[in-house]
């Protein structure tokens, strides 16, 4: 059976998203800036650059190949309703996933297929469900927990979350939505597996103990 | 002139100190273990086992090597009451700082001299005043911002601060002092100098952009 992993951008302050990030307005209290301050990293590198079709070029250093394999593992994603809310109207036509997504809402709605290999079914049913069938779905490959941050908090509540993997970059926030939160005790613990020192960004990654 | 830091153990989840800490019950709360967790990679430096009296040994690697480098660029302490109080039952008679250093505090107090060159100094008028003082203390040498977090959070919000020195630990508290709170905006920001990539922390070094 795959791992189930995170995998995400995290301010040195801890949030995974600034105040005020609405994609319908990116000068909202300078949400836009801060958001680019902590991904900047990852726009740069050419595997997400081919992912959300920026255009050719990119890096193709070690944090490029750090990418690439993170994306080859993943069999299928889940994510919040916010999240894919967000995406939605963000994502290229061909989503940048190439996985069948699970989503977690309270909307019933038929699954939604994108070209290029992703599908979102919409789970009414709770965390619990959406990661037996994402784990079915996957095969023997590893399930992502694609955020928001209240959606992994559920998964890490649950003891479900094997690694996780931390893009930190140097920059604070000040504010928005706190990836460590909510988390009922005992915490589940970690040890750090690798460090891969990037200019923009340390890229940690942590395994369950 | 030297500049102003600060250097910190901190749980992946941002909190410096558990939920419940108070030196008088290491089982309330579970903090004392929590705090082990968080910090045992120091308590086995050879640095800090000296300056700690904890007995001949430790290591003496690349990690050692770094508390070192850290411990001899101080020339002079600030933290908070709160810390201080912690310290002032915990600490040996030769508190291990070996500097001035200034104590915020509404208490007056007349400065008080350990064995071995600390001497803890009460200031009643502010950080500003506070850092002013250690920074002629100091010499060409370095301020380091010792903590709590509150007192970091002031300095942070002074602009004051140089650099952050972060040691990294995979534990998760759910709960406890977060280091980075209530900032105003703009937050300073800072860029990777450093990162040192220990078994059982992450050593991370930035410097204000």
């Amino acid at each position: 059976m795959g791992k189930v992993f995170v995998n995400v951008g995290l301010s040195l302050d801890g949030y995974m998203a600034p105040e005020g990030m609405t994609m319908a307005d990116p000068g909202h209290m300078n949400w836009g800036a801060k958001w680019g301050a902590m991904m900047g990293w990852a726009l740069k590198q050419q595997v997400l650059r081919d992912l959300l079709k920026l255009g050719p070029g990119g890096e193709t250093g070690p944090v490029n190949d750090l990418l690439r394999s993170t994306t080859e593992r993943i069999g299928a994603n889940i994510m919040g309703k916010r999240m894919f809310d967000q995406g939605e109207v963000a994502w290229p036509e061909e989503a940048p996933f190439h996985t069948p997504v699970y989503v977690l809402t309270h909307e019933r709605r038929e699954p939604w297929v994108r070209p290029g290999g992703t599908t979102f079914h919409f789970i009414n049913d709770g965390p619990e469900r959406a990661l037996a069938l994402a784990r079915e779905a996957a095969g023997g490959k590893d399930v992502r927990i694609a955020g928001g941050a209240d959606v992994i908090q559920q998964y890490l509540n649950l003891g479900a979350v094997d690694e996780l993997e931390i893009a930190l970059a140097p920059v604070l926030f000040g504010g928005g939505r706190r990836l460590f939160e909510n988390l009922r005790e005992p915490a589940p613990q970690f040890r750090i597996e690798r460090v891969l020192d990037g200019a923009d960004a340390t890229h940690l990654r942590y395994g369950r103990r």
